[in-house]
């Protein structure tokens, strides 16, 4: 019993020889004398070719068979006559794992992506599902590799928090109380009865936590699941996703940009090598030019530039856009995109007005901008957001205050600045947005196993 | 500007050199003329000495520094006079990044666990969790290495679910209603105006949609928190843990029980080999005979015995039980205890009565019993359960029916063996089981960053 990856690999060496398989027909052609079985097990991107023929005399089971059926069939490795593949495989004997209807929904045809989101618990079978769902688990391997290389502490900062400095309308509220009939005191909820006796949400970042790791290891990094409740129907949004929020003592913005720099291309040239199939494929059928994208990521420097000298030259551009660029606000998408056209690849925009960025982001000499830095890369607008932290005591809590932030529920946090704080940064990488650059798939429903959206979960 | 645990892999590199460090005192010991600094980064376990005398400018104010403080610190690496330690950087200048006053709570003395999870922020900067936060991040590593390498695909199935599969009774709501005013219609809150429009929860369990990726890349691995709402103030039991949810198609008990002995002993080997300092200090201080119980278990070869023969053994045995051993009951905390001391080592235990195990469960020919198997270890007792899963889509019908699942939200789950369905296994292992068998530490609360239990959701 062999993987086909194996198969694959190890062509020489099975050339000629028997051997069993065990997956499913992906396709298969009835003649009346022989056919052809597309054969795949899922452990590689590539299928199989299986060859039978009436001389086996267990050719009528064979030809009982449907799309989807799991098998197992032993036969001979042999090259392959037909165009379409160098080997194939001869049945000597097949096994009826599992059968399935001919009205099996997912049919070897082109389907839409909004049908095969409806059969979400069937779409990892199809080809472009099987591209996306092993470039996801590579690329998470590629981050976790990369960061443990460089001696990174992977932290499982807590996802359930009673700390509401994200402010509560963004974040899920959980209870193990019966909501039916909370218990009510003076007209609230008693959430002394509650299983952690307070009103408990789950987060939407590790960043907290994971500073004050950062503070004993230097060096640390979260991956996990995060939730915004936000009520918006994009193509970017869900209410649940994954993130990656390294964070680093003793690093400057001008350090942290480094560092994000060298992970993505580390990222990306992991995935290249070890997904050419996979890459290829999005290449073909969902994005031209993806592997010409990744390809020259690897290879470039990323532009590195304030947001002052952004909007100036937006300002300057001869393009007629739908919101003006302003020195005091956010760039919108179109802006993002004129930006990584102009320098022709990923750019680094740093010092942003202390306005419309967090509270805990070192503010600047200049008083009005904070030493913060969000990545744009083409294609795929904003990839990760970070910032030098304010590592001043008094500072922060005004800041915290300015920003309406509860600052005793998080007095932990502040107090890093009075046990020998320093300077560091962090970042924030959304790993759909990453999963969404690499492929190439546009909708954030279609690189997530089972979407989580408004007025959406299904399965 | 390096890493504490650079200078300790190049040291032949840097003896003589002068090097920049940047990290933290751990202690320091002022004498008249001179002193010593136990200084740590964070990056590697063991400290480094940094000394320094009154020849320097600055000794006034390294005088002035304490145990907590920031430092960034140039100096000559030379080889020790004293005990302790074979080499030590001479301080040639100093920078104070971060002041500690002297009332810091973590002095470098022994505190008690329970201080140390009142101030669970600064713990990580104590040697026991310098140790085992380490293990933990590495441990984690090993885990995705090894299904990595072994090509499966690391699936991120959903935390939010609206399937009620499990019990509600055992999952957290959630909500992004006001729960203070919670909209009711005919006397029950109205779900359809949640954000889902239904009532959904955060799950304890990826297996069910594990089990649809593993039907399609045939080996499949899930690695993430799961959540449950027991009211147990435990060692070993805490509300938010991670779990490791494996699922491989065309596998038998017998096929999974070699990838759980396999897995094991790759893990155990890749923490041995990368954190031996770790696994070291928790051997002196922490179990007494760690290191010798880790190293046997890879020799090991695991024992293989059904759970009727484990009670045959359990009613001979001369011990005087609190629980009476009972062929159609689970087994308790003793008899796991005298189980794996009979043995000497690991022990699978299969084939369990099919009334005590979850309805997904193959049941066996005999009828009575499931094809489940408990992974028992010495000093951890369960640390991984997993089954073959039943295949047949009657049978699983019925079985669902059986325990009251409400079949009409998990029928994807269902329709997977009307589809092409096969034989297949997974299995389940809590990560802080295997990190307190790691570390010996016993308290499940000083495994994980910031614990979440009954009545404790701080920080």
């Amino acid at each position: 019993m062999i993987d086909v990856k194996e198969l694959y690999q190890k062509l020489d060496t099975y050339m000629g020889k028997q051997v069993t398989l065990q997956g499913w027909i992906r396709n298969i052609r009835k003649q009346k004398d022989f056919g052809f079985i597309d054969f795949s097990d899922g452990t590689y991107f590539k299928h199989i070719q299986l060859v039978y023929d009436n001389n086996l005399n267990i050719f009528p089971l064979i030809n009982k068979l449907h799309v989807g059926c799991a098998i197992t069939v032993t036969g001979r490795i042999q090259k392959s006559v037909g165009a379409g593949q160098d080997f194939e495989l001869s049945i000597e004997d097949l096994k009826l794992e599992g059968d399935c209807p001919e009205d099996y929904p997912l049919q070897p045809k082109r389907h839409t992506r909004e049908f095969l989101r409806e059969i979400a618990y069937l779409r990892p079978r199809n080809n472009l599902f099987q591209a996306v769902f092993r470039i996801r688990s590579v690329a998470a391997q590629a981050i976790h590799t990369y960061f443990q290389e460089h001696n990174y502490v992977y932290v499982h900062t807590p996802l359930i928090t009673t700390a509401d400095c994200e402010g509560s309308d963004q974040m899920f509220k959980i209870t193990s109380l019966n909501m039916q009939q909370m218990p009510m005191v003076d007209g609230h909820v008693d959430f002394s009865k509650d299983l952690f006796g307070k009103q408990a949400y789950i987060t939407g970042s590790g960043q907290l936590h994971g500073e004050t790791f950062a503070m004993a290891f230097k060096k640390i990094y979260t991956f996990g699941p995060t939730f915004r409740t936000e009520n918006s129907n994009t193509k970017t949004h869900a209410n649940e996703f994954w993130m990656i929020e390294p964070e680093i003592a003793f690093c400057d913005l001008n350090g942290l940009m480094d560092i994000e720099e060298d992970m993505l291309k580390y990222i990306v040239n992991y995935v290249l090598e070890k997904c050419p199939k996979e890459i290829n494929f999005c290449d073909q059928y969902v994005e031209n030019g993806l592997k010409e994208k990744l390809m020259q990521l690897t290879q470039s420097k990323f532009t590195r530039i304030t947001h002052r000298d952004v909007i100036d030259i937006l300002k300057q551009a001869n393009v007629d856009f739908e919101f003006t660029p302003d020195y005091t606000e956010d760039i919108a998408k179109e802006h993002e995109k004129y930006i990584t056209e102009y320098f022709n690849g990923p750019v680094f925009i740093t010092d942003w007005p202390k306005d419309i960025k967090a509270w805990y982001m070192k503010v600047n000499e200049d008083g009005s901008t904070v030493a913060a830095v969000d990545l744009e890369v083409p294609g795929a607008g904003e990839l990760m957001g970070g910032s030098q932290r304010e590592d001043d005591y008094q500072t922060l809590l005004n800041r915290a205050k300015e920003f309406h932030v509860d600052i005793d529920a998080i007095d932990w946090f502040c107090n890093l600045r009075r046990y020998g704080g320093c300077y560091h940064s962090g970042f924030g990488m959304g790993f759909e947005r990453l999963v969404i650059y690499l492929t190439g798939v546009e909708n954030i429903r279609d690189v997530i196993p089972y979407p989580r959206t408004p007025k959406n979960c299904d399965f």
